[in-house]
């Protein structure tokens, strides 16, 4: 029986910081990315690609700001800004990695779901918004706005009389889709899905699905898809090739290789960078804990190399 | 064996004309379309649903131009900002379709598929664009952007001195992911597919997905993707309830029923709109002549009665 992987692209995988957005930008970066997941498929997994959209959707929410300014054009709400970018990037990924297969000769179908994610309406997130989203506005501005529309603001650190929006982050319990996911990705099918970490929905007292004005974390909700569809392995692609403990520190120490209650201890111990590398550690554990093989941290471009990233596993493998 | 219809949602099936577009609106409109579809499902429709993108992908284009204009954001090329109205609208639709069938207790999987829809690259159509899409320029502005991006301009006749982006609606010829489509609607899933006629792409000379500059008709797309999922019925919901022969004359005829040798020979005498009406009817006899049984236009509140709209098949039934 085939392998079952799921792969997280996030960081520098389809948009670097340091580069402007053009389309050409965007997929040149994403076809660099995809050529690794050769290896993959050569090895003989089957593969789901989750990816994130923070820069895209940033664009999106800054569009319908300037577009509500210049025409008048109805701002849409976050849920729709994510589910429209789920549409432009999965497809965007769908067609580079259709041509990345072609040129290697493999013939797969490859398909894109747009994902709603489920959250708890009752999350504790709720209360304490952390996520910031948008543009920066001035003091003026942020209060006027936050009087018409009841977002919440914080202030940006990075420049003066800065305000951005802020939204809660609250833990994924569920993905829709996600039998079809596994019967899709079982049949051979690469399946692109739970982009930007899925679009928030809630059910509420009466049943409905309802839309959540917030944003879930991209490896969080790629992890419980990875658990959800019985995944053997979960990988995420950022921009380190190889998770550290004491980092910056005379102790400082790569690891090839953690296990759970290591990993668990590292991160007790405040090892991992909180806004950055504490989430990506807490996902591949959740994907352990629920029964997953393996997670592996790490660059796209390690994966042609057996040895390449921080592999997590419950136990250290002979 | 149960029966599979496509349903194209167009018109004002999500937004009227005499809307201002806001999210609200969107839904409600959605909400009450997809009501009518649960008399289909209750006869035991299997059900793919296509859609519209008209007003949305409008609002989408004018904001990258605003967005540009005030922050300086790479516009995105149309195949991304169709992408984007793909995500959005499919989202929406899927999620008002889940609390449609909740409140009537029916429990059917809901999926909706990014897609891509193929077009030849020498297709006449790219000799002589047509189809209008974005922002009403000036003259000079138009003359500029002309220049910059080698966009071809219209005259907006609703204004003087007002100027549109045309560019080619070329015929589809194939829709990725149709065999996907087919075995999730055969098993029973209720697929959302093929919005705002699919993301326009062509395969180059050295076989690579590229995109396409273009708008793809959405019943011409829906038509096509009716027939390569050999799908029974396929239905066009619009704003009116019949096609009409001699519309607005003496010999004014509402057609309940339609044949294909008569209907060819209606639209040759030029019996239907040339930019309204035709495009629909061409749609249907096109799904007919490749083996569908029934294709049917008509409003989405008629699907209640037996007798709604007008029922175009091969032969009269008796």
């Amino acid at each position: 029986m085939k392998k079952v992987a799921v792969i997280a692209l996030g960081g520098n995988a389809l948009l670097r910081g340091d580069q402007a957005g053009t389309i050409d930008e965007q997929e040149q970066n994403t076809t660099d990315t995809l050529e690794n997941l050769v290896h993959l498929i050569r090895e003989g997994y089957e593969l789901v690609i989750t990816h994130g959209n923070g820069p895209q959707v940033g664009n999106i929410l800054m569009r319908n700001d300037a577009g509500e300014m210049i025409y008048k054009i109805p701002q849409m709400p976050l849920d729709i800004c994510v589910a429209d970018s789920q549409g432009g990037i999965g497809y965007m990924i769908e067609r580079m990695l259709r041509n990345v297969l072609k040129k290697h000769n493999i013939d797969k179908e490859i398909v894109t779901l747009v994902t709603q994610v489920l959250v708890e309406n009752d999350d504790p997130a709720f209360q304490e918004p952390t996520k910031r989203v948008g543009k920066i506005y001035s003091g003026e501005e942020a209060d006027k706005i936050a009087g018409e529309k009841g977002w919440i603001f914080k202030e940006d650190k990075k420049r003066a009389d800065g305000w951005r929006r802020v939204v809660p982050s609250p833990k994924p319990v569920g993905i829709m889709n996600e039998r079809v996911v596994e019967t899709l990705v079982r049949q051979g099918t690469i399946v692109i899905a739970a982009g930007g970490g899925g679009i928030p929905v809630y059910i509420d007292e009466e049943q409905r699905v309802r839309p959540s004005e917030a944003v879930i974390d991209k490896d969080s909700a790629s992890s419980l898809l990875a658990s959800q569809i019985n995944a053997d392995e979960f990988y995420i692609l950022t921009d380190v090739s190889y998770v550290y403990i004491n980092y910056g520190t005379p102790q400082e120490e790569k690891k090839e290789f953690l296990n759970y209650n290591d990993t668990v201890k590292y991160l007790e111990q405040g090892m991992f960078g909180e806004g950055d590398m504490a989430p990506k550690i807490h996902a591949c554990l959740d994907f352990i804990k629920r029964g997953g093989r393996k997670s592996v941290i790490t660059e796209a471009f390690k994966l042609e190399d057996k040895s390449y990233g921080t592999k997590i596993t419950m136990e250290y493998e002979d």
